[in-house]
């Protein structure tokens, strides 16, 4: 069947959609593929469906290449499951929650772990049903605090998740293996460039986790590559590498000072070295300042908790970075308020020997280890304390990752340094273990008879944000341009000439590319310009377009290549046989 | 591909689900095709996920086939569309609402009116883009009282809804017989034995509209259908034929009379006769009787209001005709404390005159016209009136279609008498007319530049039912029994030979069957007993199951149709032949 731009449900639009802040999604809305139904919620339009079926079939064909087994579960779950792992609170605002008609509370489904144990749980009960991998493409919720970018980050969107349920750990690791495998092999048809980043697991709780980060300058997440070796990891989960301790003994003892307007670290390494300050005989600088950030952490159904965090003086907390270390908790910055209120907090000399004393716990990062020694706040305004020791004046009560990472950090694994760069989260593979099965009493009977808990992998792709992530990765200042793979149609036809001879003769070359099961939409729009018909197709992208234009005449027609531009002179005899074999 | 039931995520059951009302939904969780989630919300497992995709195909060949293109909405929706045509409050407590994280308004789409149409007024503008048939296959919700029998009546399901917008009427009618041909269509490839009734639109508006229900002893809709002629109409969309006025000038005078314990039309009867009352010379029937039930009508957005409803007292007011009748508007029936809190209202004795003599409305059966003499309640303990002549001693305010419909009643064509039957709504085709595009200032340049409102059709296939519609009307005592063009899988090969060869042969034969393009599920569990794999591939229901059992060591196989029952020996050379002519 030839779609027919002349009846075609599609208005392309000049300008870009007032709401749009970024290429993938001005374009998407000016070509037709998807309108605004509601913030951070679309509609697909004729074109934009047949791409996102596109990329559901390839995820489709290479889970099933794994053996996983396609289902389908609902998207309005009830509450009781979500509250037996805690998510139910954990999710937080990002969780629609609503109540039915008798009072039941109920949730749209951000992600389906629970459901999906719940199933296996249900339908298992013998190891001898093991292993087994379940997916789903399917509506996914979440009310996002700021949905942006269109389809990129919505608040209704199709996600493909998968499950996998193993007796053992070793059957986990080959689950994890082959989803990684259907992951390259999925992204690699879709023609996405990517990285495979080492990741946090966030509120899905596990262990070994890993990110499949399309590489975009608009992307939301800042990962690191290594410029040696294979390291690559999303930011939020780059391990700080640690300090090594040095010896106590022998270290000058604490100081305190005088040192009126050292609100900022600038101001405090002037003023040190204005005092003559030295650190092993040298110059003071800001790495060896330590900062003092006042933070609150809301554990999930817990009042907030003032705690301090301690990162050297040259380096930002980055918040998403101590989000994603203490999650589940929420964490703010300490409000005008809470200084205000809390009298030994003393804005601009904050320091972790005053948190201590007054009982608020202090977490360092791995820089700071016992014998380090550090210039900070002394607790009292215009008061800063030297040779302030770690070990000695002053005991962090844990660990964190919270200080940004920097282009040139070295890699945690030793091989070369950092560089940093922007991607957008395309899929995300998770090792599990046990949390669910165990919250939700996974018990099944093991080889000797006893109840043994399975363990679990969890596996998510974007689907509708991948429609988006490869318009991001492949735009130019024309429009649209799709691989093969998911363009809405391979070819598109269009009629240039208003001879009558040239209508018929495109239309029955379309028929013919159609009927060799090739899909073409065609642009028989009577009363349109060639003009307007090449910047609309230039506009919507198909990978290759056949143009009956002036030199019809000639018996010649034009095929154009959308992605490198190529424009070839094809005589009309030729033309079917050279499209079927570029598609 | 095959499927293995070795590893397919399937347990069958031996005893019916304790939730289960019908037929359809005990086999379909018996069989692994779908499990509940939550009351009225059910995941579909890899079987039933087969089987509802079919559908899906063969509802979007056709949609396809009269020129529907398919886009797809989100379910999430804005109360603002909703708020403009009344919805948003007429559906009660049927829709699902919910707040997003700023405190907006959302709703789950029952169905998609308003926002197709927004959709339109957002893309078009000019005549010239009309006619336009916009389709979806989408979930949908609907916060059913009683979510009963399974999928029959979720409340998370799937729809294939499409939208016809034309400019003049005879567009929309030529939408309409489209839309009826494909519904026809693609029931037929179903194999579903249907009727198409006449309806009501319901909450939906609209004017002409009739219901595809399929024929089926557990549906919840009544239908007639006539013993002559074509006329077939869902119970609660009969229309009584007006019975002929009489004239009034010579009719007795009313006269009431002590009637003591009298509160049902039977003792009334009884009385009258033993009275020696008598109308037009013969004894007194029912038929003679006037019944006056009083309910409460309560509006969108408005208090209750007592109404009468009159109907003759040889029939009950059928509810669910009376309800359809007032929608959007909900009725029930007066309570005891209505009678009780309200003086005028004599229980067992309320008449015509006496609620509208207090201001109450009073609502008429057609049967009761001008010049038609009644006995009926006198508004007093142990009192009725005799003689009570509508037209002279009250006056209804309207008519109604509220009593029963009975097997015999007149054709409301004239054309033989109804046969009541039982069936479940699979399709429903409105003519929606500009209802929803006035209420949402869709607005058209016509021909002459004018603003023209299109007229709009509104068509809907219950897709997720179908799955249990059609294995209600086609199950036996063994289990299901799917028509091929439904089937999960067409052929069900099973090895019940402990013979090594026969499970090598077995393996071959599903493979080759595999490659000709046939879809194949494989019973190759190696310690199931063949009287188990026997019943399970009964209760499973694939159109053919191909068993090499102890024959096979004589080099035949059979083959067994599940709907006839019909067992064909094979020899294995030609099983492969058989099996392709049968698909």
């Amino acid at each position: 069947m030839i779609t027919r731009m002349s009846t075609l449900f599609l208005r392309t639009l000049r300008d870009d959609p007032a709401e749009a802040e970024v290429p993938s999604h001005k374009l998407l809305v000016r070509a037709g593929y998807i309108r605004r139904a509601a913030p951070g919620v679309y509609s697909w339009l004729p074109l934009g469906l047949r791409t996102l079926r596109k990329i559901e079939g390839i995820v489709r064909e290479e889970m099933e290449a794994i053996g996983g087994q396609e289902i389908c579960l609902p998207a309005l779950l009830p509450r009781e499951p979500y509250e037996q792992t805690g998510r139910w609170t954990e999710y937080g605002d990002n969780l629609f929650r609503l109540k039915d008609r008798k009072g039941g509370d109920y949730l749209l489904g951000p992600t389906h772990e629970e459901m999906f144990t719940g199933l296996v749980k249900d339908m298992y009960s013998s190891y001898k049903d093991f292993p087994a991998v379940l997916f789903q493409i399917q509506t996914k919720y979440r009310d996002e605090e700021r949905p942006r970018a269109g389809i990129l980050r919505g608040r209704e969107f199709t996600m493909k998740d998968s499950y996998s349920f193993d007796m053992d750990d070793a059957g986990l690791d080959a689950a994890y293996r082959r989803h990684r495998q259907a992951y390259i092999n999925s992204f690699d048809r879709m023609g996405i460039e990517y990285v495979i980043c080492a990741a946090t697991s966030g509120a899905m709780g596990g262990s070994a986790s890993e990110e499949f980060l399309a590489v975009c300058e608009n992307g939301e997440d800042t990962f690191v590559r290594a410029t040696e070796g294979d390291y690559a990891a999303n930011a939020e989960a780059v391990i700080t590498p640690r300090a090594e301790e040095r010896p106590i003994d022998g270290q000058p003892a604490a100081l305190e000072y005088d040192s009126p307007d050292c609100e900022t670290i600038d101001k405090l390494v002037d003023w040190a070295n204005g005092a003559g300050i030295n650190v092993d005989g040298r110059e003071v600088t800001a790495a060896d300042t330590l900062k003092c950030i006042v933070v609150k952490i809301t554990r999930p159904g817990e009042e907030p908790e003032l705690t301090g965090i301690l990162v050297p003086g040259d380096r930002e907390v980055d918040m998403k970075r101590l989000e994603a270390s203490v999650e589940p908790a929420a964490v703010e910055l300490a409000s005008d308020r809470d200084f205000a209120t809390t009298p030994f907090l003393v804005k601009g000399y904050v320091g972790p020997r005053g948190l201590a004393a007054n009982g608020v716990p202090v977490l360092a990062d791995p820089r700071v280890v016992s014998g380090t020694s550090w210039i900070t706040g002394a607790d009292a305004e215009g008061r800063h304390v030297v040779n302030c020791v770690a070990g000695r004046d002053f005991t962090p009560d844990g660990h964190i990752e919270a200080a940004e990472i920097r282009e040139g950090d070295p890699a945690p694994d030793g091989q070369g340094s950092l560089r940093l760069a922007r991607g957008i989260e395309i899929g995300h593979i998770f090792q599990l273990g046990r949390k669910y099965s165990e919250a939700l009493e996974l018990q099944i009977l093991d080889e000797n008879g006893k109840r043994s808990v399975p363990t679990m992998g969890s596996y998510g792709i974007g689907i509708s944000r991948l429609v988006a992530v490869i318009a991001e990765q492949r735009y130019d200042d024309k429009g649209l341009n799709w691989p093969v793979s998911v363009a809405p149609y391979q070819v598109h036809v269009v009629v240039a000439n208003k001879n009558a001879e040239a209508a018929e003769a495109a239309e029955r070359l379309a028929g013919e590319l159609s009927d060799s099961g090739i899909e073409v939409i065609f642009d028989d729009r009577p009363k349109v310009s060639p003009g307007v018909k090449f910047k609309d197709s230039e506009l919507l992208g198909m990978p290759f377009v056949v143009v009956l234009g002036r030199s019809f005449a000639d018996g010649v027609v034009e095929l154009r290549i959308r992605e490198s531009g190529e424009v070839r002179e094809v005589p009309v005899a030729d033309i079917l046989d050279e499209v079927r074999n570029l598609v």
